[in-house]
């Protein structure tokens, strides 16, 4: 553990189904990667598919990776993940997830995802979307590094409200 | 208290904006109309609204209302839900409304709508929706008689599964 | 349904183990009969032993049954819940059932009652103690006749607040 | 960020009251420190009182904190957490607290420590006690140097079971 400190750091939330097809695991890995390289922390619900990539790739560049789960057992957390929070909420926590996230960054998804999108904007948060949900307050980007770019950008306006 | 039993009847939520314009409030009433007397229980959010007016129209028909709050307090409740319960959840509870029904309809709403579809569907319960968001998975119906004939079969159907 | 209505009655949580030995089960029972009798409603964790003796006392004399489960299936509810409330929180669900009580009764109990005996002083609601854990702010009562009977009164007074 | 992993090290949560007396506050304090120079995780509700001098302990020896808010905002955590997680589920955060540990040490405390207590033997977690509640199942230890260590010994027994 150095002095370098976690707290404060712009946190984004990587949400996305469990079994995406390939080029979105390879999206999301590449967006865990770029987010790291940027010192932000990824916040996800801790299982596998998008959020198993984007959690490897945040840690290939030594990011930080919180993990928010739906059961008891924080191990169940993909290896990833370095902060694993265990909840017992199952579905519910979704809500937490968008929650603790300064924005999003929606990668393919189902129903999951729906929810956490919603609450993303419940909680008047930045969403950007990958190939994701088409709804109104989704701002579309076409790849990893625009997501990254407009994610970071619409945290810090949201940070300075 | 009647030995008539209120367990296993059909439960159908009715989800829906706080602000909607008034042409929904008239259908939300009229859903919980219909539903209370096909002997249906109408579960809902608890608060104003389409769900306000639903309790409203199902009160008028003697039907039977439970409110599943955001906050703390059972009194919070509108004056027509005969059993609130509080769930101190915040929005979280959001799911405990899809959670609870056997089949869903959805009247106009917003993101907290969205995100009550989203989890009907994570759940696997029917859907209908009445000029509300337009989701894969959400049947479309035209009028408060064929969404409620719509969700009563389906949740026949999901009944027998 | 008739149009008397289950709003507005006092609410009593009856609280205690999955299974207590014969001679809390029949307190729990009975204090089920006399909380229906006096038209109180019954709260609960909507499972076995305590709970489920409780619900079958008051079903007993035609009283309501409210079960707040923790799991995601209504349909886990005992047989005499009337209006069950599938909660998909786990253990945290006992929280809800001392902040959906103006009253609770306590009989016998082990760690998941403590918590709710907790949750119940933490909302500020009285509680009745049967043959249950010796804490501070818990009112120690003899009979199922003076258990809900202290309840009913604090309740009460708890209302008038 | 290190390559230092901190998954995998032992998570110690510190329960306890807003408003102890001050002779707790040092203690949570002197907890904190050793738990951070043993290089265990530091799981707390995120708030004052104990919750704040045992991350201020930890942090003074550059240890890892995590604050389980009961709100929605990760900025209302104390400013020595360096892993907020906002739940927006009011008290009943507590649950979580005792899931995310791999034992719990109690410093004096009220009826939401109690509610803690109860959850970390719910789901068989050890707890040590320093002035707390005196409940079954609660060991109880004299210094703060004593309760780390009965923690850790209990957090690796616990684990290899």
């Amino acid at each position: 553990m150095t002095n370098d400190r976690l707290r404060g750091r712009i946190r984004v939330g990587v949400i996305g189904g469990n079994r995406p097809e390939s080029r979105f695991l390879a999206l999301a890995r590449e967006v865990g990667r770029l987010l790291a390289e940027r010192r932000a922390v990824l916040v996800c619900g801790g299982l596998g598919g998008v959020m198993a990539e984007a959690a490897r790739g945040a840690r290939e560049k030594g990011g930080l990776t919180v993990g928010i789960l739906p059961g008891n057992d924080p191990a169940a957390a993909n290896p990833d993940i370095e902060v694993p929070l265990a909840t017992g909420l199952g579905y519910s926590r979704n809500s937490l997830v968008a929650m603790n996230a300064d924005a999003l960054i929606a990668v393919d998804g189902e129903y999951g995802t729906l929810s956490e999108i919603a609450f993303g904007r419940i909680y008047g948060k930045p969403v950007i979307g990958l190939g994701t949900w088409d709804i109104p307050g989704v701002v579309k980007a076409e790849t990893a590094e625009e997501a990254v770019r407009l994610a970071l950008e619409a945290a810090r306006r949201h940070a300075e409200l």
